[in-house]
């Protein structure tokens, strides 16, 4: 299967890099902060995917055509956007060819971002952050830097395969949950999740912007985060918050 | 899977000829385009698509079969036209042979005619025309032939892998995109999209009759465009007019 | 797929001759006039399909076992029949084991026979018959004989796969399409339809019984009849009758 | 496929010995049958099938496990009976693999018992018995020792593939038919099936404590009939009494 | 299929050990009762399942990331649980693989443990325990130690299985069933079945906080009772009690 999806590199990609990742998930909330990343620092697009397990898309920019999974980068960053909901059988071998080129380039950390979805996020002025890492020390050094910790929970989609391959592949990797809507783009948590990045990188943006454009985010966003809900109901990714059994 | 997909030639086919693809989409705007320059052209068919991955289906033409996918042509043009919809598990690999064997007899260039829905398109009189490239010159081009420019926007199904398949191959591609009804055959819309094919190129014909024949072809194409609406639904291709994300 | 289909031939094949193909499909009538002709003739059993695309079923006549496709003949005559809806996931290797086999038997001449429905049939004293055939001299032969032209429509399923194959390998096919219902067992087309295979042939029988058992072929082919409208839907065969598109 | 299916072998299997087969099917005729076969001859278990096609269950038997479809016997019978409807994409395979086995063994005769449904079975006081044989001398020697011929009709699902298999193999076989229910258990049925078993044949049982028992049979078979019907439906086994069409 | 299942080890397996199977089945006994055991006896994570075969899940325990599917052990002692249903297509690839890994590791005995359904569970102070093994002598000391026989009826999915891979392999095999709630998650019952455990193995805990936290398990198992359920409905492991049919 894995012949079927290629990277496609445009531009030089960089050596030893930090791999942001931020596909389409609960609430948008990584691609949304990942995309904002991307055009605030500027990152030039260096690859896309091209495959056909994903839908026959095309996104236009300014005329030009575009894959919609891309890969956007600087000297020591890479991004990684999805302008598409990965379909929930592409799922492992669209992650996995991402995490396989991530490791040909010398991918130094991971770190993906998502939401956490809460019943009563309406209700909630300030989302809460957590944190997770492949292992004790990066997860001490995220709770020295003031994150807290996911303690209990289930990973589903993107990130729980961002994190499995990465462990596999021994790349440091760590995951940015923030409480989010579960099917309604959140800017907000997106803005929260890219706080908390900076205070464990030195990733950092002004997210005033970010906040500022909400009400228009949210509506561009609502097709993608429509198509994002059903992968998410056929991946069995619940609008609850699970708790796992292990007694 | 491309081992049972073969495009049978009967005619001599030109070289470095212009392909132009009008494959059943959105109002049928490609599709009822190709075939009126096709007729008005007097274009002879030069091959046909032989696949099981399209429907057990032949089509009569004065009592002669023929097969539903099928590629006209004269000594500097390629049309390829479909009088079945293409089948959403097929598009991939019938829109990669299709251009593989364009390829092979090294088409210059690709334009692809579909359309845009537009929710209120009975108000409109005169509906728009947009274009995409899939290069900066080739869209400098068109803005300087006086091409509105798709800025932003999605393409779905046929004329995403039309213009996909080209940027891998290197072969310069341009998409038209006239405003039209999502699931009602859209001669009008035909026929503005010809007009601004005349604009880009030498390919010009006389749409008047297309204009007064459409009650024909709208009468004629029912069938045909109800199941065109049922592949695109597979495609996902939504009714709504998407922006997309990217922030 | 071909590997699981095989032709059992249980006496001497003929070869050069004409071969006759009357599958389950619009109002049966390819089956009924098919089936009255092996009876007329007393053509024999000459071989049978063996195939696992085909459901589970076995066929007892005089308490003896038979498969449910199976060809009859004489010397210089082949007739097909099936007493059992081809799946419409089987109908391509099917019909392409069934002309690969008729080429091997140097096959002169593919007749294939069948319905086109018509809305009003229970108001048609007698239905009209149309011909197509797989190349101009062949035609022209018809008209000759007096057969009406079907000068623009569509063939879908087993007439439709007998015209394609039979054209890849350069065997002349007929197809005789009289107007039938659409989902009930009409004999008095397949009747009209053997009046018309007299006429272009050497292969006459006399009709007058079969029109005389109208009602008990009926009943007897009522399920048969439901089983093949179900394939039909699943080929998108529809009840309408539908006019190509082309301009 | 057919790797994925093993005969396991517990005993010596009896040489040139005659196999009964008494599958799920039509109101568990002939799993009744010879399960009650089984229990009156003694017969012991000397085989099971292994195979990732079946469903993944265990029957426990005086708290030992087994599988599901076992093969029992002793110096001249061999019996093959399922507590599991055969799932209907599975049926091919297995009964082919129980069909090689039967070869490899030497099995001189093939009987499989079943049912045929009517519709009025509850007003039938003794449900008839027919028989169909895969050859004519065959056929004569059921008419000869009085069994009725099952003359025109479809057989479905095991008995059909039994039947099919064995005339591939050149393996003489006999399907015996009793009236029965189509989805309730029917132990009368199966008790009548038996003595014309044993007219035919020196396999004799009393069948009167079957009888004696109908109730018990039907209560414990209620779930695995449930279970049989589903496949029946997915192999299209309709049920009504079906006459072929052949005119 | 089997390449696409890993088990990677983290520590140094037991050899010879005694392997607990408790995966996700019938009121989630097996896996509250084996994960009980697992935090009394502090066990050890010593090895996970890495497959695209199950869901892209991925389980947060202290902010670390675990696959769900884990193997515990000490110097004797094997056991394996998973904190997510096993999808149903997936059944028959993971226990093979799990058994063949064992089979590696030279285990020597397995157990699994399991629920019955009962209709009136909730009016049950005591649950009954059955317990059936893979051979005779097993089945013997099972008795002797006081354990009474499940003498009829039918395992399903991953019981079934660890018997029927056990047999294959000659590993003995116990099973172990507490009556239970059919699609409530039922702490009681895994006291239960581990009491029953205790009185046939050296593997003894005291289940009196198993009992008090019965409130919580039942709402933090809620979730995975629900997805359990969906996988055993695939199964078609119905709800009632069902007894074999052999006669």
């Amino acid at each position: 299967m894995s012949e079927s999806i290629k990277i496609v590199e445009k531009k030089t990609i960089p050596s030893e890099a930090k791999m942001i990742v931020g596909l389409p998930d609960v609430g948008l909330v990584g691609l949304i902060a990942t995309s904002y990343l991307i055009s605030e620092l500027n990152l030039e697009e260096i690859a896309y995917m091209d495959s056909d397990l994903l839908p026959p898309v095309v996104v236009l920019h300014k005329g030009l055509p575009h894959a919609p999974l891309r890969f956007y980068g600087n000297k020591n960053l890479i991004a990684v956007i999805s302008e598409l909901a990965v379909p929930a059988p592409a799922i492992f071998p669209v992650m996995q060819k991402i995490m396989d080129w991530g490791q040909a380039k010398k991918v130094k950390t991971v770190v993906s971002m998502g939401g956490i979805p809460v019943e009563n996020r309406q209700s909630i002025t300030e989302p809460k952050v957590f944190g997770a890492a492949s292992n004790q020390e990066l997860l001490d050094e995220l709770t020295k830097k003031g994150v807290s910790i996911m303690n209990e929970g289930y990973m589903v989609g993107p990130q729980a395969l961002s994190m499995r391959y990465s462990i596999n592949k021994n790349i440091p990797s760590i995951a940015i949950l923030a409480q989010s809507f579960y099917n309604y783009p959140d800017p907000q948590a997106a803005a929260i999740a890219l706080k908390e990045l900076a205070k464990i990188s030195d990733v950092k943006v002004d997210v005033s912007k970010l906040l500022e454009k909400g009400e228009e985010i949210r509506l561009k966003a609502r097709d993608i985060m429509k198509r994002t809900q059903e992968e998410m109901t056929r991946m069995k990714k619940s609008q609850e918050y699970d708790l796992p059994l292990y007694v």
